[in-house]
């Protein structure tokens, strides 16, 4: 095989969701929903199906009507009329979107600052591009044996700057974040974009949960402050924003001249992304102000979020509340995992969180997400006393996780 | 932006697709149907879209129920039972099976065989992840002023074996062949294959036309030769097999060790594949044995062949018959285009196929894909006299493009 994939391990993913399955816990693990869609979505895919257009090959940039809605969609949001033909990519899902602009930018030794932890996949998509990764940690400035706000996890702007050197490209940021749902407020993007200009870095905003944040006065887009649009390209997910994450559209906002590469890579790489279903997410965005849609998917993930939170407080696991995303970073250090206790033997080559994990998986039956795979593997042992926990699930599933949890009391 | 998307031309799709809107041309040109998909694949899509499941996330192999189905469907064709869980991959469309093979195969330098013409997006597809394409011909043997069977089409295996190198990794075969429509022989399949076998490379065998050939006595596949199922990855396509281009299922077959690097890589260019389509694709080889579809789709592409040679026919212009895919390759040589007809400037650093090709989008209203853009740039000229002409279409759209055609008499 080749040295870009020779390193690779087992991913998360593969390991916990089919565990949830194997042990019919409660999958609070995996970030996907387990409620259906919005009706107006589903039926505009239902009808997108019987439109011979939509079911061929489209644009590698993505349909006309979603660039269009798009950008009628976000122009409000990022203070300027975005130009739906050349200021909008349609992506293979965000995950996508992202290898494609790593394709698009990065050459052998090519550096890419992250703040850690990060969604894991953001590793393999530099590496495999003949990238560096670059770590600055995002660390929680207070008593993390207390339950704390997500804005409580701070970057340290100089140790940031002192990771940047002259193979520096790319910058990204994650907001809100996965997993510690914080919402990165205005100041702090303004030091981060500030340094992005200072070195000349491309800067990647991650913004799949960017209609998922639960105080609407701090929710700013970097894209937004002054001389950042020239150098950011924002990231967006349809999964996230309409609860369709198996329907792999995402979307890619930026100036015409930093999406041209990574327009040239995915058209090389995926060709285009599937039809219907882009139709199908264009009328969503269309409809989803006459439906109030984002403001009750708010309120819904608010409830789901306290409904957690509550469980947490009641086994006294100190929790991070996020501001934004649907996941809880909670320190499991009181969980006491028997020492005796036999994992298999997969589990003993990765860090303490991935056995934590699975004991709650197998004895307790709620899968949570263990963290340590969003860290660099210098810096895992500051994740191994925390787990992700999901609430993007419905009430029901929320209930029964709490009382499977609550024997742990 | 990076050096490996720093050369990039604009692909000949997005410009001859837009141009046969634009001057509301009868499109032959980029192969995708203007008819819609068999109605219990569409039924399947628009019912899956009403299961949760089927609207989150897949595991990255694919669903179980697309890979059981195309174990079922394909171990006959394979002469063994495939293993649905280590043998089968499903992908964001065959393209991106491709990619993922290259990227989890090649290193800085190695050499990949191609055979000429080519697919265009093998070449980026290579480059892109470091190889080098190396290119042996693919020559009409007799009279190309005359009509004549894409057999003719043929390789020259000693050519084909002074082509390989200590660096060479990898040899890729497409048959039934775009745009040749050329069905390999059994025993030009073992020549290769032998050929594969001595160097030591993995065989890529991008069959996505595989269920549209006309000659059941003559259609072989590399993989179920001698020995040649451990070194040969198998690409095939859910667009191609079921009129669906625009849904993006495309699937790799292979030994489970010849997978993995494939499917790692796969894993973190886009993670998954969408999930509704998969389960209609699944769907749809469950019922196509019950709905005789396979053999029904094959007597409609024949009778739209014949439609559209009888057209060549009437004008003199000599075409190469295909044996399978929906593509005719014709000597344009007689069509007379104006010497003092002006081109777009985009035109005049193309080859002339290119122009011949828009000329007669623009003056005649049919579009016709230039080959030059199968063809390396040394070996353009061999194209420059051709036009390829698909003929995934209505009989209406057949029969109107044969009306224009028609004056060129
Ligand atoms: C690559 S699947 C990950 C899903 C997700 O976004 C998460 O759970 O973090
Ligand atoms: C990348 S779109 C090309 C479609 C196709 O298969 C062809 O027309 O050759």
């Amino acid at each position: 095989c080749a040295e870009r994939v020779a390193h690779f391990e087992q991913d998360v993913w593969s390991i916990f969701t089919p565990l949830a399955v194997e042990c019919q816990a409660v999958n609070l693990g995996q970030g996907f929903m387990n409620f259906p869609p919005p009706d107006f979505v589903l039926e505009a895919a239902r009808e997108a199906l019987l439109r011979n257009d939509c079911n061929q090959y489209s644009h590698p940039k993505g349909r006309p009507r979603l660039r269009n809605a798009l950008a009628k969609s976000y122009s409000p949001l990022f203070n300027r009329e975005l130009d739906p033909e050349h200021e909008v990519v349609v992506t293979a899902g965000a995950n996508e979107g992202i290898f494609s602009i790593f394709a698009g930018y990065l050459d052998k030794g090519s550096e890419v600052i992250l703040m850690e932890p990060f969604f894991d996949q953001y590793i393999a998509n530099i590496t495999m591009n003949g990238g560096v990764p670059v770590y600055c940690p995002i660390r929680p400035q207070g008593d993390s044996t207390k339950e704390m706000s997500a804005s409580q996890w701070k970057v340290d702007i100089k140790e940031l700057e002192s990771k940047i050197t002259p193979r520096s490209k790319i910058i990204v940021l994650n907001t809100p974040h996965n997993p510690i749902g914080k919402v990165f407020s205005r100041e702090e993007l303004e030091e981060i974009g500030a340094l992005a200009t200072k070195h000349n870095l491309l800067i990647i905003s991650d913004e799949v949960y960017d209609r998922l944040y639960f105080n609407p006065e701090n929710h700013e887009r970097i894209a937004t402050l002054d001389g950042l649009w020239e150098r950011t390209i924002t990231v967006g997910s349809g999964g996230k924003t309409f609860g369709t994450t198996g329907w792999r559209i995402g979307w890619l906002v930026g100036p015409k001249k930093l999406l041209e590469p990574a327009l040239g890579a995915h058209t090389r790489i995926v060709f285009c992304v599937n039809s219907p279903l882009q139709e199908a997410i264009a009328i969503g965005f269309e409809k989803a102000e006459e439906q109030k849609f984002f403001g009750s998917q708010v309120s819904a993930y608010e409830h789901k979020r306290e409904k957690l939170l509550s469980v947490f407080r009641e086994l006294g696991l100190p929790a991070t509340v996020p501001d934004g995303s649907y996941f809880i970073l909670v320190n499991t250090d009181k969980i006491q995992v028997p020492q005796d206790y036999v994992f298999p033997d997969l589990l003993y080559k990765r860090p303490r969180d991935f056995r934590t994990c699975y004991w709650l998986a197998k004895e307790i039956g709620v899968v949570a997400i263990p963290p340590s795979e969003f860290y660099s593997k210098e810096n895992q042992n500051l994740a191994e006393k925390f787990a992700r926990f999901a609430f993007c699930k419905t009430d029901e599933t929320l209930d029964a996780a709490a009382e499977r949890l609550l024997k742990l009391k």
